[in-house]
């Protein structure tokens, strides 16, 4: 695969960016999402936003989301909390004498223990650069993870999925969700669960109004933005970057290490977040 | 300081979140924002936002747009690119056949050294972590500071404001600025200057519907959002914390460890740009 990128590349330049790697990486670079991983939001006015869910690094919870999703549950509800760089969450809102909405059956029982895995089993391929909040981070399955050398977790970095909760031993159903819409907040890593993220558009979320009430949630019902439908993915599909491919060692490289024209200094390093993992529609 | 905040905390209780001790914090570990570090844009409908400049960090630029906005340069000009996850950009928008707008008299010459400034003459507070950019960093004087040891830079966190510019040795005038809106690219970091951040309405640039052109320029000139004016800060006052006092030592050691009740796991570290300076509006 390397030799075969090389040729491909040699006639028209080593690709020196990480959008040009992305550009000229073979077909052998990328894998097909599995369809099962794909959940779809249709919001108004024909709104898409598509999210891949991580089953090997959130097994219990990626079990409930897809039957939720199967079971349209969350058709007719609403986002109902958007607080400025931090996140946008959805559910079933919360309203005085109405009890919450029954959940599908054979939903699964979680705990504290979802938030993280063994590293083993994980065929992780190192970042090598500092992080702030884990002693090794890398790729994983084409998923970025944070690990203590022992147990390994997803991050929370931009537009990444997590299942709200209330305090502790809840450890959310996965009926109530969020995407980070700002810096990402690796502190609630391992204190909440991460486990999948957006990977089509994210803009139709990130433009959302703002909420006013406290920790900003709409402080009016007619604020809260109506979900139309979330259902398994069935439509598009759509690949990632195979994390263990020498394509993406150089496209992490460059990502670490900016040769762009526009570039001076490179940092020759860089967080775990702003190493996003290339996904596409399948061509 | 450091007893009489003890002494006002011992009867509350101490406070033991973030947000606690900027609640709790007293008067003395607040400082007035210079007016002449501020600048307010107005949108249509009233939308303000308001940005405070780094006159210690970036004296070259800061001079230029304080000129600008004296001289109202960037009334009636447009917000011209919106791009997901990375930044809000205004100017003057290029338009085929026709000229760039005329800068103000008095302009300073920039160059790739006002990217950083030495360390030395700085009053850093180290942040004890790691961090993938830099081999310190810690705050002086109300901002994030980045270092190598020698040479100190801002950071591009989220909501921070740097100069756009062009290819190198352009090392932008201060007329073309952007704001992150996403992933703090700190890739950036002493490529291109920072100097500044939104301490007020950023939520009105968050929202701004991402263009569809290429860097997420607005592909029609009708898209464009119009600048009602950037002026000089003259109203509201505003205030920061004291980077140096133990009041923010304290928020800084809980931003690291969270010990609110719905955190069971601290981390023991925090992203610089993860530790964000308290600003308010002067009570």
């Amino acid at each position: 695969m390397f030799t075969s990128l090389l040729a491909a590349t040699a006639t028209a330049g080593v690709p020196a960016t990480p959008g040009e790697v992305v550009a000229a990486a073979p077909a052998a670079a990328w894998r097909d999402i599995p369809v099962a991983d794909l959940i779809e939001m249709t919001l108004s006015d024909g709104r898409v936003v598509t999210l891949q869910l991580a089953p090997a690094l959130a097994p219990a919870h990626v079990a409930n989301i897809r039957r939720l999703a199967a079971a349209r549950w969350w058709d007719g509800l609403a986002i109902v909390r958007v607080q400025e760089n931090y996140v946008v969450q959805w559910g079933d809102p919360e309203e005085p004498g109405r009890a919450p909405k029954p959940l599908p059956p054979g939903m699964q029982a979680t705990s504290e223990r979802d938030y993280d895995r063994p590293l083993a089993g994980l065929r992780l391929t190192p970042l090598a650069t500092r992080d702030a909040y884990a002693a090794r981070v890398g790729f994983a399955d084409g998923w970025p993870v944070a690990s203590d050398g022992r147990r390994a977790w997803l991050p929370h970095c931009y537009a990444y999925l997590g299942v709200g909760r209330n305090l502790s031993p809840d450890a959310g159903s996965g009926a109530e969700l969020y995407v980070v819409n700002g810096t990402p907040p690796r502190a609630l890593d391992r204190n909440i669960a991460v486990v999948g993220r957006v990977i089509g558009g994210m803009e139709h979320l990130s433009v959302l109004p703002r909420g006013t009430g406290p920790l900003g949630f709409y402080a009016r019902p007619e604020m809260r933005v109506p979900i139309v439908s979330i259902v398994p993915g069935s439509g598009r599909r759509w690949q990632q970057f195979d994390t263990a491919s020498p394509t993406f060692a150089r496209y992490a490289h460059l990502r670490m290490n900016r040769r762009d024209s526009f570039f001076i200094r490179p940092a020759g390093g860089a967080d775990l977040c702003n190493v996003p993992v290339p996904v596409r529609p399948a061509p």
